[in-house]
């Protein structure tokens, strides 16, 4: 019987426990602006482990993490980013173009912690389980994994940025990973310089929080 | 000084919330066995509004929801995954061809609440900001919000299930969303019959799970 030993039956869930989460999920932040103090290596391990228990298609478990420790890598990716930035402001005019001048859009230069993250879509574990039609749902299921490591990171008072703001083919070639293997995300972790209440892209009048009827619609 | 009311700065998250935390991304299962009972309006628009909590590439916010009632939509739908499913059967052999036909792999009979998510690959929302080179991030920001959902409705001690088996322009078709809306995932939410410790997958024996030296690598 298995499912004698699951956490929830025996203890569910309570009110309490549900507001905190509540607020973890209102005050986990897209960080850019981090302290050097170092981030215990057991305790990245176990966000990378806690990433991993989020679903994944077929149970395929597409996920591959690299910590990036060598200065020299992550000057070249600090560059690679520095010039993507540059590249995308052009779609910018006026107004936009300064506003945007002005963001800070990620903590590369002094994360203490750097974690590259790919999709191994060659992977055969899951034997193709679940996206015959929606090939996509691989990747998505390491964009979870994600979202996890960034909560769990959260509640230990830590910051997560997401930089997307990068060349795919100049990450992998720099970090030498295999050639099936999807560039998703480049992860800074470290401890925040603040607690921010607000995206900074809502403080800093970028773009504001839609409500919900203008996304949720009934069939 | 905005910062002021930052839940995470006055009251940190402690040790015990972690640890529940921990049990929450732990149990948290894709659940294709519900009961038939009714789940509350008001806790589903709850589940919604934690999941807009997610992080979203230049807070683009590309979520669109769509929750379906008409039992004729419903039909419509389990009749493309019936179809879905047998298609996708068809590229299994032997041992494995017989286990898939004894695979579960949806609620849509069962599930009270039925929930389409899309996103709006034409939101101007964000400015296209922190996706020029990464354009896949609009709809990973989606896939984000999936996943909170899902966090929440677990810790209600309700089971989604994740249903990728389905033709995305079938689903686009019959819910007659607008044309630059990508289809996402089709979530099944209920109360689950039982609430099980392991994935699925794994206890009937369709795929292990794979141990962190084999997916996280050191540069």
């Amino acid at each position: 019987m298995p499912f004698d030993i699951n956490p929830v039956s025996r203890e569910p869930f309570d009110e309490a426990f549900r507001e905190r989460l509540d607020q973890l999920l209102r005050s986990r932040r897209d960080v850019r602006h981090f302290r050097k103090d170092p981030v215990d290596p057991a305790l990245v391990q176990h966000l990378l482990e806690s990433a991993m228990l989020a679903p994944s298609v077929g149970f395929s478990q597409p996920w591959r993490w690299v910590v990036i420790e060598d200065p020299e890598l992550r000057s070249r990716l600090l560059a690679d980013h520095a010039a993507a930035k540059e590249e995308a402001g052009h779609i910018y005019q006026g107004a936009l173009a300064d506003q945007y001048q002005g963001l800070k859009l990620s903590g590369i230069g002094e994360a203490p912690v750097h974690i590259a993250v790919f999709a191994d879509c060659s992977t055969e574990t899951g034997h193709g389980l679940g996206r015959q039609t929606m090939p996509g749902t691989l990747l998505w299921s390491v964009v979870m994994a994600i979202y996890a490591l960034w909560l769990r990171a959260t509640a230990e008072g830590l910051g997560v940025g997401w930089v997307s703001i990068l060349h795919p083919p100049a990450v992998a070639a720099a970090l030498s990973v295999p050639e099936p293997w999807t560039f998703v995300a480049y992860l800074c972790v470290g401890w925040p310089e603040e607690y921010a209440a607000s995206p900074e892209l809502e403080t800093k009048g970028w773009e504001s929080r839609l409500p919900s009827e203008q996304v949720v619609f009934r069939r």
